[in-house]
């Protein structure tokens, strides 16, 4: 009997027979050491519990309390799946395409034919059927075989053979056995079907085999799994509330904008509610920007694609920018990808004095990405964004000042629309890769030290990232945390030393001379109109503070002949007063109209009757609450001028 | 002796002698006849008063009371010129390529080579030499020549060799002498050159010989000829108002916005103080159509192009659109042409209901136009613009209602902008040719009687055009007078039946059935961002009223170390208010500085001083007036306040 010799994770060498299975490795350590662990790697390729070892190699138990133990549950649970569906006499001819596991879960990818297609409704058996496998304790056995023996073995798999004929010549091919069921498999599984306890089907969709519109299409049936149920409860919860939460499902019930084909992919259409909200968006911005000295100006979408070529978006980023057209006399227009050399133009279209420094462009900038449709999603990820961008040039050693400056008002506006999760991002260049950036050691050393000394005077905690700076600068970033968890940049705050060089920017200084060079900051502040918006939609859950809602106010008239003309009238001081108000005439139960408000998130209701008529006074319901109170009209009106005056800050704020 | 007959206009037939000159004709009829007689026509061909009539024909002779005779005079000024610069040394060596009249004027194209270029320098010695010839009175003479004598004749003018060489071999050749001077030339001149009295140079500026970049650039030298000198001086003062008034060097002048090549052709850049302009015309077009029930929305400048085959667009008016861009998975998008089809999908977006009816759609909307370069002209014509535009869908019968609260709205926006100018055109089908147009005689018939009867309604005055309606329905048109005495469309309203049936647009009527039609409206009211600015800028003459000027209120500190400090304190209560306050630090004499707010137009100048400081008061000048006023900062601030409330109307207006 052949030895080997397996190497330990902590240097140790032990020696076993040849065909040892890790199953026995593990219970030579211990007992409880042989419960917890799910698979074992040689070599770093995984082999599984019950497979015997023939070779030396480094050697490395995986146990459930390793992060990876999970993927290796949620693989399992695809072949698990599969193994069930085939059991279900309506699913006993189904074809199967590829099963991963993926972040949160895993998937697999099915093809009944003409048979019945899945659907939700056969949730519950297929996971009852499920379950009772996994009661079975199938052991997981892998195995290699050869070329033919597997084209026989899925000979009656189509999606299978072409896999297997995709194969280089020389692969290893090998199958993962549970029972009746085999799979083609490279590994990663848990011992035996016993220990896919706990998991959840979760739905289920087409997709193409292998992604590509030409080939036939799929479904595609995803679940959860996961070492305890309490983890599963926890992200089937979360995921509803994720979907609740979804700007693109709040948009749809509050008709705040669509995406269609028949328009373009990646073209949203802001519907009348959402454009209020944009618009007041944008004119808090702009009026935001001009009290702060920023200089709003508009300039073209369509630009010479030579502006592109000098500012080097077009060698560099040029497979995200669309196709230029051209116009027939040598001249060939671009829909632009980015703004800044549009506010160099404004910048050079006269001589500069060091006086009108720091000089802030800033626009509500149009700008087009040629993004691959797959890609595109709701408001977060389109081909058309208009950007609140904002480019300051300023004298260098006036840096420090001016980006504390944008710093101030970055935080104004988080603070009035009550954004408060995030953190600071100081990104720095590579100190051990200089050569990869912008060639001055002394701008860099000296603009990343004022960054760091800005963040420190404003007491702003921050964390630096080495490495992270763009070729061009150092930068901040703030990082939001997203509704549903994630992170990203809403704002930043980008040095620039090349793009003053590569478009020759100079300024008069104090001695006279026209050949002083500006830094150029890139700030932008709340990002596209946008991602903005789709961030605003999850953060407020569609319950948009007054200031920004669609409709302010919903008047609901008791009796409409009797309280319409009152309603009305108050709508119309409400409307003078600069708010939006709307008189409900539908033919409805009171309790359904009340009900109905709620539902749209109006965060003022007013109810008007025979008393309110009678009193002059309004009946007021604020959106969330249950209590009504009775008040003048000019203490409503107060009230909700105070309250719009206040942005989404609270009003005792 | 042959005889010939001429045919007189009122039928009259006389015989001449053949060789008989028109001179003679005259002369036989009247001698005041004579005297006003410019030249004749032949069978529509011109015979100069010097030329002998050989054939038969119709006669008419053309006098000075004839439109016509001042293109005569205008040609005969540009042979005139010619011939003048010959006879200059420094310009004896010239070469001359086509020379005739145009509107207002005439212009010859002329090539000094290495020589001396034309400058406007020498336009007093050009001009004199033309009044010398003009006192010679030398006749001018028209005779047939053969090609080969064309070519020795003109053998040192190149252009004009070309022009012989270009002509057809059966194509009479002719020319025109006057004295030592010849011109290739078919004829429609003066008699002499004594008749050329009243004219005057007006420019030179480069010109491609006939027009084509790839040939050589010439000098155009322009002038103006009139029967009268005070024409002459009127029609140079009209020029010298147009320049004033032309929103290009205003816009240069007061730094509202820029085009270049370098940004790309016709398509200019907003700066600050003409943004400034344009947020404050969308801001009010927006908010007044808000309060109108418009819906105001955003949808992207890039859409699928199936929706402008759809529309139609495509087959109709591509030539105006910009090309297609393929996105690489089928998927084609262009540059929109028009707003129609977004809006159209705003309203297809969901079942709609005839409660829901008129539904306005409306969008500040940006669109491309695929021009040649040579048509681009500041603001006024360009390739990207922002359209005020609106859609109304509407039940048939309530056309007419839609149709008049149209029209009131615009004539508030009028009268918020002060446009007194203008008329109504109301544009029928042609009722000759019915089969032009949309095929449903019922609907037209209806329609053109609504829009009719709603200006009678509305008391308004309009003209009737028929046959100028689209081919998809009746019209509106208001035509306004530009600052330059030319006439533009400024605001229109369209009926389309075509497009909802090209979209299938539908709503269920009280019938409960979703099978009506809406008719479609077309409306903008102030048109284009770019094109009403401009109209705005030449109206004003850059005098802008106060709530659109881009800087409201200048303050001029006496002395900035005493004063800044009281200007700064006043400076932050206007801009509290909402105000465009500036504090002037610049180190000038107030003189200057006084002036300098003058010429910039800037509505109020607030001059502050000790007596101002003492006794918290401002010292007030209103733009173009002499007088200052000094008042308490409350006063002044419900002067301006009051001022920009009432737009452009006079405040006790």
């Amino acid at each position: 009997m052949t030895e080997i010799q397996l190497t330990f994770p902590d240097g140790a060498v032990k020696s076993f027979a040849a065909g040892t299975k890790p199953i026995e490795v593990a219970a030579g350590i211990s007992k409880s050491l042989a419960k917890k662990a799910v698979s074992a790697k040689l070599n770093g390729q995984y082999v599984g519990m019950n497979d015997a070892i023939e070779n030396d190699g480094e050697f490395a138990l995986i146990t459930t309390s390793d992060d990876e133990a999970l993927e290796l549950l949620r693989h399992s649970a695809s072949h698990l799946l599969a193994q069930a569906l085939k059991r279900i006499p309506k699913f006993a001819n189904m074809h199967f395409g590829v099963g991963p596991f993926i972040d949160n879960g895993f998937y697999y990818d099915t093809d009944n034919g003409s048979g019945n297609q899945v659907s939700i409704d056969d949730f519950a058996e297929i996971e009852a059927m499920m379950h009772k496998i996994v009661a079975e304790d199938l052991p997981i056995v892998s195995r290699e075989i050869s070329r033919d023996e597997a084209l026989t073995l899925f000979k009656n798999d189509p999606y299978k053979i072409e896999l297997i004929n995709d194969l280089p010549a020389d692969e290893k091919i090998t199958i993962a056995v549970q029972g009746d069921h085999v799979e083609l498999d490279k590994g990663g599984l848990v011992p035996s079907t016993g220990w896919v306890k706990h998991f959840k089907l979760t739905s289920v969709a087409g997709a193409y085999w292998r992604g590509k519109s030409s080939n036939p299409m799929m479904q595609r049936i995803y679940g959860i799994a996961e070492w305890k149920q309490a983890d599963v409860d926890a992200e089937v919860k979360r995921r509803e509330e994720a979907k609740e939460r979804d700007h693109r499902t709040i948009g749809r019930d509050l008709d705040l904008f669509f995406t269609s084909q028949e328009v373009g992919s990646g073209l949203p259409v802001w519907l009348p509610n959402g454009a209020t909200i944009r618009r007041q968006v944008e004119r808090y911005i702009i009026d935001k920007e001009l009290a702060k000295g920023y200089q709003h100006v508009y300039t073209p979408v369509l630009s010479n694609l030579n502006l592109y070529k000098t500012s080097g978006h077009w060698d560099h980023y040029r497979e995200d920018m669309f196709p230029p057209m051209d116009m027939g006399d040598g001249e060939f227009l671009e829909l632009r990808p980015m703004n800044c050399p549009s506010h160099i133009m404004v910048f050079k279209h006269k001589p500069r004095s060091y006086r009108e420094l720091p000089m802030r462009i800033a626009e509500l900038g149009m700008m087009h990405r040629y993004e691959k449709s797959g890609a595109l999603t709701g408001l977060s990820r389109v081909r058309e964004m208009t950007l609140n961008d904002g480019h300051t040039f300023v004298e260098p050693e006036k840096l420090e000042e001016e980006f504390k400056s944008i710093l101030t008002m970055m935080m104004e506006v988080y603070r009035d629309f009550d954004i408060t999760d995030y953190r600071f991002r100081l990104s720095y260049r590579d100190p051990k890769n200089t050569e990869k950036y912008f060639d001055d050691d002394d701008m860099w050393e000296k603009s990343q030290a004022q960054l760091k000394r800005a963040m420190d005077d404003l007491n702003l905690d921050y964390f630096e990232a080495e490495g992270e700076a763009a070729f061009y600068g150092p930068k901040l970033d703030v990082q939001t945390k997203t509704a549903l968890g994630g992170e990203e940049t809403m704002s930043t705050i980008q040095l620039d030393f090349l793009l003053p060089e590569r478009f020759n920017l100079t300024y008069i200084g104090a001695d006279g001379q026209d050949n002083h060079r500006p830094v150029m900051l890139h700030r932008g502040i709340v990002g596209t109109m946008e991602r903005f918006t789709a961030y605003l939609i999850e953060m407020y859950k569609g319950a948009f503070p007054t200031w920004l809602a669609p409709l302010q106010v919903q008047i609901i008239p008791v009796n409409v002949d009797a309280h319409g003309e009152y309603s009305r009238d108050i709508q119309q001081k409400l409307q003078a007063a600069g708010l939006r108000a709307h008189v409900e005439t539908k033919d409805a139960k009171m309790g359904y109209l009340i009900r109905e408000a709620q539902t749209n998130k109006i965060p003022y209701t007013l109810v008007l009757g025979d008393s309110e008529v009678d009193g002059q006074t309004v009946t007021v319901r604020k959106y969330g609450e249950d209590k009504t109170q009775t008040m003048s009209f000019e203490d409503f009106q107060n009230i909700i001028l105070t309250d719009v005056s206040h942005y989404s800050r609270e009003v005792n704020d």
